[in-house]
């Protein structure tokens, strides 16, 4: 069995065996949930440290609940989102938090690298996860996306799944992919604007269909990513609506992928953009089913990284 | 008996013994805490989240105390204030909260009807309290204004109450006139400049006097509201001091009320604006007692709708 | 002995054995931090309430950590760094706050003397705590400063203590001198621009040497101050390099110190202007022991002014 996780920076090259003891444990606690169980005490009189350098109410709640629901504390440090923290200034902040004895720092920064560098300099026993680094990671989501496809459909050797949308700038897709691959998924495909596309190297083993309907045929799960407006600019598209006729997620194209094909987006999703409304509010989609799965994943990974 | 609440949006049409209910709950709760008893366990395990897209600190933290009183945990959804969250994008959140398993979600909007909205559209076993919408209703307001009133005069089918100041914009104004009416209040007045009085068909029992020396004759409480600064344009009067002399509460025309007439004001006050200093502090003045008595009102609104 | 504290606003004219026992139940604290207990319950039931008029993160959290360390409810009351209240409106503030039944408020304000006027018009039980007043006090960093002095060296009569920077305009100078005086510190030097020093009335007993190379000549301790960088202005020196050629505590420098000299900074630390880097991060630094006793001595005053 792999080592208890420390730090949780990435998936990349984190091993089958780790990725499924964190669903498993996620899984445990969604059936306590359901079962009336609300609130654990297995982190009780430990502290766990919002400092986000990007704003996102929806994943600083959902860490907050995870860690409130495993009886830590927690604290926002609301460190302006104006500020640029970096080197020295972001090392200074992390051994002062240090020093106040807490026991997780989640960390959201704009530069790619941050959540390693923390990792780097971290000088006490405090385990750092990271919240959304740059284009780079996203762990917690990347998990709860195969823990909500493994729900499902858990052969993952015998899938089809499709990312739609700037994979390029995705920490999201990033962090999926990786853990599809970690689970062995059969097909991984990436459709998008080819401005939007990685590099042939970084996914050597990942499929670029640039059309939408022929990525979809046949697929298990679509993973829908949100349009950034300010890419609307690198794309040779004259606008939204052009995006949505090439991109979008609607029934006519939901027809095409495998029958239950599973719905899915990170949110919050742009309406008509990325996705047709009655696709996102349709029986097929797991977006929901995502967000419910988010707190399980993050107790799962306080838990691994802090229990005693 | 009148069946439990599961989500509080207005006072309009609550009948008499639910009002009474939440009433009674609120004194019991006041009368625990005076004996020493700062903190229950009812609401252990539940999570109540404060959306909240109109800045209210005072409201807010009322709120929070309240449910932190019952052992509930509390999330602050920080939405940003410039965020004008409607129709799908609200729907989406209230959503992607509701699969995040909360318990209650405390909405303030300065959109009339949105917790009403947020209601139709729950999925989940979600309550919702308004904290405040547009205005239209704040029902914990006008709870903790007929609890003040009744810890010194229950008898309110012998009561005069007058409300003075912008009643047309003001859901506390609205919030009260419910409460009062469902209570069987013998007689409640408005008062204040008529282009800030709400049209005869919404209260018909209500009564409008324009002059605040005669509405005020006889009265067993008064209720002053907060002027808003940006109505004075709306009023053909030229300043402030003008409005203070047409409509302010000062130790003369309190004089004219009946004898221990109770002083009221949801506050924050505007000092020489709608009330004078020297009635604000003084002894008739039940100010601070409505800020202690809006914990109470909202722990009872919580254990009302969450207790199980 | 010194009876208990209700409030602690400053540390000037506060008794030695009252200090002592503070900085003693701090250090018992720490011993109980260091054998795993992470969380006391000794405030269970009580809530603290952080009232910031001035950003300060650090300082909050530190505050906050304290708190919940001691089993109390924490809540921020977000004020909006652009209120300016003062006067009556600070006081219904206050007022509204007691109102809720709060056990304490921790305030920090660019006013000097605010908390001493909130203590002033305090009507209930609550207790006040400076977390910082304009220049005047912040009484918790003082007691730090020296409970972190004494783990090294707790023959005050013995030591020479210097602070180097805007003394003037410092409110954690303030509170150093006071305490360090409280303890009977042999001799307390202040080092910097003239224009940033203090009358000499204000602390008759206190050296100033203008030279640093002189100033540190045999000290003990040295507490750098940060610099505000809009200080620069009243100082007759080009830039800030000039500065830290004057006032810079580099590895030159403290080689002039007693040997084993402690070095101090309140933080963030500017490097480079006040402090050279390899003297932050050396081993003669104290630096991030200052910020974990901060936790410790916050629940020591938040013990003594609120356990039953």
């Amino acid at each position: 069995m792999s080592p208890r996780l420390r730090h949780l920076t990435t998936l990349e090259n984190l091993p089958r065996d780790t990725i499924e003891r964190l669903l498993d444990r996620a899984e445990a606690l969604r059936d306590a949930c359901a079962h009336g169980t609300r609130k654990l005490s297995v982190l009780a009189g430990r502290t766990v440290l919002n400092l986000f350098f990007e704003p996102s109410t929806r994943t600083r709640t959902s860490f907050e609940l995870a860690a409130r629901r495993l009886g830590a504390d927690v604290v926002n440090f609301d460190i302006g989102f104006s500020s640029t923290s970096k080197g020295e200034e972001l090392f200074d902040t992390l051994h002062t938090l240090e020093a106040m004895h807490l026991d997780a720092i989640i960390v959201r920064h704009k530069q790619s690298g941050t959540p390693d560098e923390l990792v780097g300099h971290a000088m006490s026993g405090v385990s750092v996860i990271n919240a959304g680094d740059g284009n780079r990671a996203h762990p917690t989501q990347g998990l709860l996306d195969v823990l909500t496809i493994r729900q499902h459909r858990p052969d993952f050797e015998n899938l089809i799944v499709v990312i739609c949308g700037d994979i390029k700038h995705s920490r999201v897709a990033r962090s999926d992919i990786h853990a599809l691959t970690a689970l062995g998924t059969k097909e991984i495909r990436v459709c998008g604007p080819s401005t939007l596309m990685p590099s042939a190297e970084e996914f050597p083993k990942v499929h670029y269909v640039e059309n939408f309907d022929e990525a979809i045929r046949g697929a298990d799960a679509v993973i829908t990513l949100r349009l950034q407006k300010e890419r609307m600019a690198a794309i040779d598209l004259p606008d939204e609506a052009a995006y949505f006729s090439h991109y979008g997620l609607d029934q006519r194209r939901l027809a095409l992928a495998a029958k239950g094909c599973l719905v899915m987006h990170p949110g919050p999703i742009n309406r008509g953009i990325e996705i047709a409304s009655d696709v996102a509010d349709g029986a097929q989609s797991r977006i929901l089913e995502q967000v419910g799965n988010g707190v399980f994943v993050r107790m799962a990974v306080l838990n691994e990284l802090l229990a005693r």
